[in-house]
């Protein structure tokens, strides 16, 4: 498994937005901007399953979460990965990382019926800048 | 073919930096920042042959160019294409682009060999917020 170096640490310590890409059936990649938590050796953000990213990574279980330095549009941190899935009981994941971005998540306006773990565990890390 | 809304054209006109997702070999999404120009109905970026991602994107020539407005995270633009690519004689297209990021082709420090013009012509357009 490829390690996040340290000099790219601070971009996914920090409570930034990355983006998500997943294949779609006809191959094309879908991107949405999300958030996302690391957790230990792998990274872990919540999905709702009616979404067209959790339909696509559970069908192919492979996907890139990207990290852009917003002070500096040549520095990214690109973290190829393997999904997996699994439940959140009473919320428990949502909340932690509602928390991590500084909102509350009794009242933070997610939907949260339905809500899942999405693990991506790397196998390429892309420190760039 | 999806039009961009008028509501999300400020994100596609303006010279920000966007990321192209492409697919490789094994399936993963492979990400990067990059600068792109509205052309017409399509919208172009200045790649180089040696790079994966233009090698992903000639075996695999589906891709999406995501852009997210660096002033409010809730609001993106998704593009996703049909890729086809073009030689760049005299590097026209290639300073075109650059000229559109306020940089000089002829000092901005790019690699200048092997340059071709990389064309997404959208078969989707997904606006956010």
């Amino acid at each position: 498994m490829s390690l996040i170096p340290d000099s790219h640490r601070d971009l996914i310590e920090s409570a930034g937005v990355g983006t998500l890409s997943t294949v779609g059936a006809d191959g094309t990649p879908q991107v949405t901007a999300l958030w996302y938590l690391l957790d230990g050796d792998v990274v872990r953000t919540s999905l709702i399953t009616t979404r067209q990213k959790y339909k696509n990574a559970l069908a192919h279980p492979k996907a890139t979460l990207f990290i852009l330095d917003p002070t500096n549009s040549y520095r990214a941190l690109e973290i190829r990965a393997e999904c997996t899935f699994e439940d959140d009981p009473d919320l428990e994941f949502f909340s932690r990382i509602v928390r991590h971005y500084g909102q509350e998540p009794e009242t933070f306006p997610a939907e949260k019926d339905g809500r899942v773990i999405l693990t991506l565990t790397r196998t390429r890390v892309v420190a760039t800048g």
